[in-house]
């Protein structure tokens, strides 16, 4: 087999075999086929798209690529949901302790990436002590015992996929669906997933800008899952606007806390409910979605999900305290309202830009080398389709430093206020099952 | 400016800029640009394709990343013939002396080059003592005072067309008209063409398989001529058979001094007056094709060609004595005729066979080590439309070694011979101007 006579395949149409497509991953992850080849190999990809089959090989020879997480000690269903990312995204906070509350097995491995604020690692390390430093017995024997855990990233998960995203990012062939569905589809079967939820945001927050693409990449993924055994549910979810209030690791601590007893923001919630029924259908802990959802509600309004956060926070070295007193979270110095300037109705919140002005106080990562200050974000007070008067507060700034007027102007430029009401956007556009 | 976004701007089919293709090229040239960047442009230019100003900035990019050759000192209007490759294609050599007897300056630059015979300097070094390493000056001297001289390739011309052919070649986007025209047309105009005959071959044995291909080609390099200030004209010509009778070295050199007598297989002397009237027309040695042609069947005549090429030899060092006595001209030792094995019609001869079976012979190179043997090669005794019966020789080969079963079989398989009455292909399909 020759790479180029593989390239000319793709480049002309063809479906490429099981064994081509190893070919092509495993001479790529050792060193055989050079980056030249792959990168026009990617880029006759984009245009030639792949079939179902073979966007399952793809899958499985980058899961085969490096290490595969055994979960098979654990109990039950292990069911991971992924999201494709967005602005205020408290929502893997949230659902873990929920769903370990109703006995759904949640073994989560997990890092900490770029981004407008932390990654779930981060979140949680606002929590004194808390700590994902933990062995893989330890791992294995709390998610056993209380049905949740996290880990830091350890061993070498599909090296195939980081080294084609590197090359993907410098070679304008990221955008390919075929690509991207493969790409996070390794990465969760890598990590020991029996069962798969996603929730593939789209709108100016989001990776996907258009739900038309949104709705090709979750159909893609959930084709590759059901094709190579594991049992594969999607929505599409709105991220034009932040999810939630809070944008910063504390706050969102904080947020998921009031979430977990009913008393979060309410498209949080919705969101989660949604998420978590899926995960509780797919682990086969409720017979119908609708079961599944009442079980949810029921943990949240006996207390049982705040329960199970307290208990994971203290399994893990955290001071549990935090969630009866929020207050014991780490803390900005300087709360600074960002007035209306005019009578009217919250028409736009561009996500990534607000998510850029959190980052920017120092809620998130703009490269590897930076420190994040778990403090510090932004609180929304209004959400589009909200009416608003002069003087009345849109956002809540929470800084180590008292000047905050570039991040003040972001504000402004990315929230706009019209006469007209407006409603308030779709917030799960469609569901994805097969 | 980025690469990446150059290459996403490609891929969504937009045209890019003179000064972002002049980055493109300069930045591969001088290694700021990797090859996997470059790989992926340029398997975005084969499904996007590029305009008529984009084709035109692209060649004038390879043009200026190296060396041009400088051929103001030589009078009169320097026109270069191109041809895209094939078979027993002895037409450079007839050309040079035909259009230097009607006053056109000839001023070659050649290589030797892989394929199935030797590059016009190995079939001229049939000649004993012919050399093509003489100074610039002499060069210059002797194209200025009898029209025609050759010289081995020097100086570092189009390096970014060498380092681009050599990617495109692992990489699948060999077969991209805009690729394939501006690195023709690169080539051409650094060696100093002020205008251009294309000869685009199509069929079995030319690059271009198809007559649709073939024409886009054609049409791409010359609107990137005209675009570029240079007059160029292109023809389309037959290479489903070999292109006259011999294919070899001394065999071709002896062909064209036939053909410049007017003594030479037909679609050979059709060609070369086609052609040939095209580059006397474009030097204004003639105001119209017609007396362009007259002029050169006239040299053909009254023997000044033939003295031109004797000319020629000799002032490259060369025994022109060969002229006369082609038997000076290396002879292989034995001589094998090849019978038909059946009444009929010749119906197909496939090009790029047959010029395999010579290079297996020793006519060509397969790879930049092999030694070429001068004298070997083969003869048609029939080509497509003739009739043959049984025991007349189809092909006489010429070698060094008596064993030549497998070029026999090779031979046998690339010649089919019908029942039926066969007609002659095309020569010439179309011409563009425009």
């Amino acid at each position: 087999m020759r790479m180029v006579d593989i390239i000319e395949k793709k480049r002309d149409g063809e479906a490429l075999t099981k064994d081509e497509i190893n070919f092509v991953i495993q001479g790529y992850t050792n060193g055989e086929i050079p980056d030249y080849q792959m990168s026009a190999f990617s880029m006759a990809i984009y245009f030639q798209d792949m079939s179902p089959e073979e966007r399952a090989y793809l899958t499985m020879a980058m899961v085969e690529s490096g290490d595969q997480i055994d979960l098979s000690m654990i109990d039950g269903i292990k069911v991971d949901k992924h999201s494709t990312g967005g602005v205020g995204d408290t929502t893997t906070l949230v659902l873990g302790p929920l769903v370990a509350a109703v006995g759904v097995p949640v073994a989560k491995m997990s890092g900490r990436g770029l981004g407008h604020t932390g990654g779930t690692i981060d979140k949680l390390e606002a929590v004194d002590g808390f700590t994902v430093e933990i062995s893989n017995e330890k791992f294995i024997d709390l998610v056993n015992e209380h049905k949740i855990a996290i880990i830091g990233q350890s061993g070498n998960l599909t090296p195939a996929d980081k080294k084609l995203y590197a090359l993907r990012d410098v070679t304008a062939t990221v955008n390919a669906i075929p690509l991207i569905a493969s790409s996070i589809m390794s990465k969760k079967i890598a990590a020991g997933a029996d069962a798969i939820v996603l929730d593939v945001k789209t709108g100016a927050g989001a990776f996907m800008k258009d739900l038309e693409g949104s709705k090709q990449l979750a159909q893609a993924m959930v084709e590759i899952g059901n094709n190579v055994g594991r049992k594969t549910m999607a929505i599409i979810s709105d991220m034009s606007q932040p999810l939630g209030f809070a944008i910063g690791n504390s706050l969102e601590v904080k947020e998921a806390i009031d979430t977990l007893q009913g008393k979060g923001p309410k498209d949080l919630e919705e969101l989660c409910l949604t998420l978590g029924s899926y995960m509780v259908y797919l682990a086969n802990e409720a017979s119908s979605l609708e079961e599944a959802r009442q079980k949810l509600v029921d943990v949240m309004n006996n207390g049982k999900a705040l329960e199970t956060f307290k208990i994971f926070l203290t399994n893990q070295g955290g001071d549990a305290s935090v969630v009866d007193n929020p207050e014991k979270l780490p803390q900005a110095s300087y709360i600074i309202e960002v007035p209306a300037q005019a009578d009217g109705h919250v028409s736009e919140i561009i996500a990534d830009e607000i998510g850029t002005a959190a980052m920017i106080l120092g809620a998130g990562r703009a490269t590897k080398e930076s420190t994040i200050d778990l403090a510090v974000g932004l609180v929304l007070n209004k959400k589009v389709g909200d009416s608003v008067s002069k003087g009345e507060s849109l956002v809540t700034i929470h800084s180590n430093s008292e000047n905050v007027e570039e991040i003040k102007n972001r504000i402004y430029e990315s929230i706009s206020i019209s006469d007209t009401k407006v409603d308030a956007p779709t917030l799960i556009y469609t569901t994805i099952t097969s």
